[in-house]
């Protein structure tokens, strides 16, 4: 009768996810009980205000003031960290869990971004799960379908969109050609974005969980520290016309691939052709594709957060302590991850989308072109848009002004590109600092 | 010790996904066994002619002239068949395998839809895994996507791309403007259809996959008869022409929704709207997108078929094995499925187009738009293009000519179309049978 007892659940943090969580639990208990062949029932909890009224029932469980009591508790089996945060209480509450003997579920992608290896390994010397699908991509089962259902496959590449409010600025910034911080107020109104947002838009949310899925993937130890990281908050509506035009469109992407210098991990706007299935991929839905050899192709949509979708991801690790299976953390045991060998920025390679304002003056293209002839990079467009003279009256000079000039580059190296970019804005030709926009080569 | 014995395989079925899977666990081995905690190997295979050249070395397994022998021999812990076919050497053998308590891993939808039921039981009670991620969309992992990540939803709709030989004719006639004879010809041409297509182009592949996941996604026992099915052959360019200028694509889809008189399964050609993301899934990819409370709105995309993606699905089911991960076939008891209760078709509630060969005549139309208007039915949009008259020479008869009307139809029961289009064909007022294709609304 052991194996049937019911499955007791302690939740620390109940914001917008733990209340989705206990209204889920309670709304598919039934059918939760059958799918995983034992009753799941949330038999403690603990948030940082007792009296706030959360909209959902608390008063059949034990209420926690600590959440390091909770996890240390022993009437609850499995401990649900969604208190958030890299260290402090998330932290100490998902070792005290682990130290007691407990499997751990949690959404908090900072916390393990920055010591998910150290908590991996407490978890297996413990023979307990980490599980943390919803701490990437929110509802989509990507951790799961990494973890597991690729087990037979070699990654070469993944990449995604990782950050709903980035992929809702983006989207209507591309739709209604309005600017940047126009966007952002609007999604702050609209609660898709926090009251301080840098977090989100200068693409570290994103980078932290690329960190995780890199390094199932690729079957490395976490490190979200060690990758290039570019938010998008300098993309301009000018960016957005000129990539409609040349067959692109403009979204945050976060990637992770194999070169022969290790893995090169990187969260930046980049211009993804507008025929590749993510490109359609519009407003918060979040989506993951992934290239692997046997495979070949994956790409999984879906909603990147939302309380319920987040919980959805939760009730699925939870099913999975449930009904007994067990992965480990990174899809391998802590000690066969491989340490995380970066591959340089500098050292990528791919096309480039190049915006400068050229002052339109004779031999000014000529200087830039010649730069990046210099360097050895090759164009495969050029779009030029004169301006219309301004007239000028009898006499008065008529002001040099800037052209936008937007290049296309074959495939080359960061490191030439940068260094073709500070010459020629050394040289004088361009007014304001070159845009630069990578471009992914999709299938 | 006994834990981390190798995992000895036995493979019934060298073919093409076969050949894949020796090779697949050839290559991956030594990561396979660090991410299942135990070794996996084939042990034994079986297959029709032992001379075949496979281009896979078999000769360190044991050969079986007869799968049920290999099913039943105790060199192997899982067996994983390949044969294909819902009775026969198929159905024997997997018996066969749960009989003397091995696990069972199949590619097969056909032997499912016809026996899953049964099967499920006999491995229940044998206490053995049946696992089938690759009978429905190949690499896909939508079978652990519907068993295990969303076990805490309530499926309300799933709808997918589930065979690509009809996707990629298709998606030729909508981009080249060809006809379904022509883009078949190619399609078996480049290995895309069977020499004999009747079973991929009318449908029932895709209903056999669709019943598999009717069943995980609702619950249900397996019913692959019970559903209305309708093949891709009789759509035409001038269908094409007449979507692209609506705004819909046409994919064969298959359908499975809850209603309240049970659940609606269908697979027939269908009007999807060029916004929504599935409209966008061309060639031979399959897609899968599920509706459900908690979750909103999950698409997965990917191969639907070839050797090493199929594969791939069955290694993620053989790995599940070897880490002791275990799920019910259809993600729940085979007892606790219900009934599968059939809605009936008739009883469908849609858009539709509708496609007639009108006699250019005075009052013609006004007839039909009466027929529809008596039934209840309301016109959301009416295209109809008048032919240049043909010149007559003095004194001949011009004939009097079709003209192709369009119409698209608000939601409406689908017993009420087909009464009007019955009645509209008696009255004579137009040549050919109407052609009909529904509308699936789509997020």
């Amino acid at each position: 009768m052991e194996a049937t007892a019911p499955l007791r659940i302690g939740v620390a943090g109940i914001g917008t996810v733990g209340s989705a969580l206990v209204h889920l639990i309670e709304r598919h208990g039934n059918d939760l009980a059958v799918r995983s062949g034992r009753a799941i029932t949330i038999t403690g909890v603990s948030a940082r205000d007792r009296s706030k009224d959360r909209g959902v029932d608390l008063s059949a469980m034990t209420w926690f003031d600590q959440a390091t009591e909770l996890a240390a508790d022993p009437g609850n089996d499995v401990f649900v960290e969604l208190i958030g945060g890299a260290d402090g209480t998330a932290k100490a509450s998902v070792e005290a869990a682990i130290a007691a003997g407990k499997h751990v579920v949690t959404a908090n992608k900072a916390l393990l971004a920055a010591h998910g290896n150290e908590l991996a390994r407490q978890a297996e010397a413990a023979g307990v799960s980490l599980n943390f699908e919803a701490a990437a991509a929110g509802g989509i089962p990507i951790i799961k379908t990494l973890r597991e259902a690729l087990a037979g496959n070699t990654v070469s590449r993944l990449y995604g969109i990782l950050n709903g409010t980035c992929n809702y600025i983006l989207t209507r910034m591309e739709q209604e050609g309005i600017g940047f911080e126009e966007c952002l107020a609007d999604a702050q109104r609209l609660g898709y974005a926090e009251a301080d947002p840098s977090f989100d838009v200068g693409g570290q949310d994103a980078a932290h969980k690329l960190a995780l899925l890199t390094a199932i993937a690729f079957g490395t130890e976490v490190d979200g520290d060690s990758m290039y990281v570019e938010g998008i908050s300098s993309i301009s509506p000018a960016d957005f016309e000129a990539a409609d035009e040349l067959g692109y469109r403009i979204r945050l992407l976060g990637v992770a691939c194999r070169t022969d210098s290790g893995i090169e991990q990187r969260v930046h706007p980049t211009m993804i052709p507008k025929s590749s299935a993510i490109a359609n991929v519009t407003s918060v839905t979040n989506a993951v594709a992934v290239e692997a050899d046997s495979v070949g192709e994956l790409l999984l949509c879906g909603p990147g957060a939302g309380g319920e979708a987040t919980a959805s991801s939760v009730i699925s690790d939870i099913a999975d302590i449930a009904r007994g299976d067990r992965v480990g953390t990174f899809g391998r045991p802590a000690s066969d991850l491989e340490p995380y060998r970066r591959a340089a920025m500098r050292a990528h390679e791919g096309g480039y989308y190049i915006r400068l304002a050229v002052y339109d003056r004779p031999g000014a293209f000529a200087a830039i072109a010649g730069r990046m002839a210099e360097l050895g990079i090759s164009l495969e467009s050029i779009v030029q848009r004169h301006r219309a003279p301004r007239a000028a009256a009898p006499g008065q000079l008529v002001p040099v002004e800037p052209a936008p000039v937007i290049l296309i580059t074959y495939d080359t190296h960061e490191a030439d590109i940068r260094t073709a970019l500070d010459t020629i804005k050394a040289d004088g030709h361009i007014a304001d600092a070159p845009q630069m926009i990578r471009i992914e080569q999709l299938g």
